[in-house]
């Protein structure tokens, strides 16, 4: 469909819904009403699947919100625009991201944050935020929403702010994946740890989060990048992301850190956690080099688990910060990021491990359920 | 004695000596022997008296040393150089540093670190590096050294790396307290925590080192200073200091950190710990605001404390760092901030709320035994 021929009217598409925790997705023909005031409707051409994704679907631990679309790492191109959006039009391209940025709020207006009050993630909202509505049905009945994204649709609804406009030459089948995971990780080292070149930098946890932080040192001339994980089999794939060294804490019959600081002489410089198991980012602060080392926690913990440690670990001149999507303002910052896959100074492609055609969405499932692969990507065109 | 008539001789001069833990000091005549390759020896002129200073003279909890010559703020003129001492001579004016800054280590070298490997403090040795030995004797009995300064002494013997050279112009009287508590509360704000104009910061305990980060504070153009003490009596005291509002956490029946959220829509900018408590030291840190907020901390907890928090805390954005005597390098930035005294950027005269003879140093020890005030000073020539 023309972008004329769609404004303003339902389209009918296909989705892949979750009808219940835990049960393969089911392409089916969904109605997508069009954008209200302050939202986009997006034709999404490429998706892929994050851990996110299958941690809501699975549904353990929280409350089920079912019939649901899922996804939140994806490319398209804005089909048509709500009342007062001035900033998008359709034809635009644009990553949709599961966190927003209102522009207005504290949080937008402070150079360091990213948590805007407005549009910060929030995982328990299925429906819109203006009207509290679904724009997803079939035959009338509602089909929740998931973090303003849910890009396993052919065509989704998101809030303006949550939209990020990009550079129209960029392959939308590569930059996708900077929605989310990717620029996690790549941001928790380049924003928040910024190693200077040279440094060494330790990365916990070699998943699509860790490879991402690994390539954030990489890019930023680390000298010495050494990855933590407890699975080997992590190890071959992560030395394409600039990892140099592997320590494997199985292997060891002391604490990590001691490790660590044995071999860099006290201590590294940065560390990255992105596992979020509570003793690993315990080990991740106390293996920076007192002084001046820097320990940053990407990684998503248990709701009760207590971070611990002895003060003059702090003391010692070391600091400990958090990061949330890599400190990424999704309007402002994401085109930018896009801009360095485009001068070649990060490398995509070897975070794509996987392709399937939309109807095999459940393979995607599949891989990250296996622990196979990095990131699949999911062509709603086929 | 002038200067050529000391240099390489034993000087006799009378030192305040601790015998025996928590018993007064006696004013002795004691012998300072000359100094050796890398070392100084200086005439004190002001010394000014620190909780820590009282702390190891109490010798509760640590291997007692003794006899000792504590003191280690102090303002004094170089009497003679030892064998490659090039950067003083004879005449400077300088300030004694209970931590040093060799130049050469990892630490010297970084732009971060002030923890010299070298000369950083240690209250277990009561020797001098070179040889193992002391300065200082009577009848040839060997008095211990303090932190390498025992400035309540007439004359001292440093390490080189342990002597700040400042402008000759400046009081010694006054800017003798820039050797420790004062500078490491002020550079905890303006190096570490760094508010930016207008911010809003809490300062937790307002004692000596917390008042001194307000005044960092209130130098960086904080528009909000909220000062935090169990103690109302400092809060008047504390007004002269930039703090514009107080909170007693005995006055509410929830965690200071709420009340801190409520009173700054959502947490502080900054807030600078500098009582020791590790329950303050949590409070400290959780009352930031996600997205933004640095907390920093500058109190010495006990050796088993806990620092315990939930890593959302972090997650959300949030900043803890340390510092040691506030990041400042002794011999590379103590100059400096004598040179912010003499512009009148920063005032030093309200510190100074006692000044006694040094025969009568004990009575230094009985007001800060008792609480009153916040920096005496002792006059060496009286
Ligand atoms: N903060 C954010 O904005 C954000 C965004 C996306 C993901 N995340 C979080 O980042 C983390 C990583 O995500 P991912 O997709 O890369 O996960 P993943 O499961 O693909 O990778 C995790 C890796 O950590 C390893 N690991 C697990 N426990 C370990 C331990 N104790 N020691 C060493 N290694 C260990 C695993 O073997 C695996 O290789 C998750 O907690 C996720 O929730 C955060
Ligand atoms: N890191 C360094 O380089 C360095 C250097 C010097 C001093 N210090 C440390 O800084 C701290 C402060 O030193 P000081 O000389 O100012 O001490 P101080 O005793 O003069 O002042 C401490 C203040 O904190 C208040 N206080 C105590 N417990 C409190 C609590 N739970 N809540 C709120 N207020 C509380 C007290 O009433 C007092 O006013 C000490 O722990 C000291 O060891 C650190
Ligand atoms: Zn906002
Ligand atoms: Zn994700
Ligand atoms: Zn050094
Ligand atoms: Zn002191």
């Amino acid at each position: 469909m023309s972008a004329q021929s769609t404004a303003g009217q339902v389209i009918r598409c296909k989705a892949a819904v979750a009808w219940e925790a835990g049960k393969p997705l089911v392409i089916e023909e969904v109605e997508v009403a069009p954008p209200q005031a302050m939202e986009v409707r997006l034709k999404i051409l490429f998706t892929s699947l994050c851990h996110t994704d299958v941690y809501f679907w699975e549904a353990k631990g929280q409350t089920p919100l079912f019939p649901r679309i899922f996804g939140h790492e994806a490319g398209g191109i804005v089909d048509s625009v709500g009342e007062g959006v001035t900033h998008l039009k359709p034809g635009d391209h644009v990553l949709p991201v599961f966190t927003g940025e209102c522009g207005n709020c504290r949080h937008c207006k402070s150079k360091e944050s990213n948590m805007c009050d407005l549009l910060r993630i929030n995982t328990d909202r299925g429906v819109m935020l203006s009207d509290g509505k679904t724009r997803f049905s079939i035959n009338g009945k509602p089909i929740y929403h998931f973090v303003g994204t849910s890009t396993f649709s052919e065509y989704t609804v998101a809030h303006v702010g949550s939209v990020a406009k990009i550079n129209p030459a960029a392959p939308l089948d590569k930059v996708c994946i900077l929605s989310c995971g990717i620029s996690t990780g790549l941001g928790a080292t380049l924003n928040v740890a910024k190693p200077t070149k040279g440094s060494t930098v330790a990365i916990f946890g070699l998943g699509a989060v860790g490879l991402a932080a690994a390539e954030g040192a990489r890019i930023a001339g680390a000298s010495r990048i050494i990855g933590v994980d407890l699975n080997p089999n992590r190890f071959e794939e992560a030395k394409k992301f600039g990892c140099t060294e592997f320590v494997n804490p199985k292997d060891h019959n002391k604490p990590v850190q001691e490790v660590l600081a044995e071999m860099t002489d006290g201590g590294v410089d940065r560390s990255v956690e992105c596992t979020g198991n509570i003793n690993t980012m315990i080990s991740a602060f106390e293996c920076v080099h007192d002084g001046w080392g820097v320990a940053v926690l990407v990684g998503v913990p248990n709701r009760d688990d207590a971070f611990k440690t002895r003060p003059v670990n702090f003391l010692n001149e070391r600091t400990l910060k958090g990061t949330f999507f890599g400190n990424y303002k999704p309007r402002s910052d994401l085109p930018s990021v896009v801009e360095k896959y485009m001068n070649k100074e990060l490398e995509l492609e070897k975070f794509i491990t996987h392709q399937v055609a939309f109807r095999d969405i459940n393979k995607a499932f599949d891989y990250m359920l296996a622990g196979e692969g990095i990131r699949c990507i999911i062509r709603m065109d086929a």
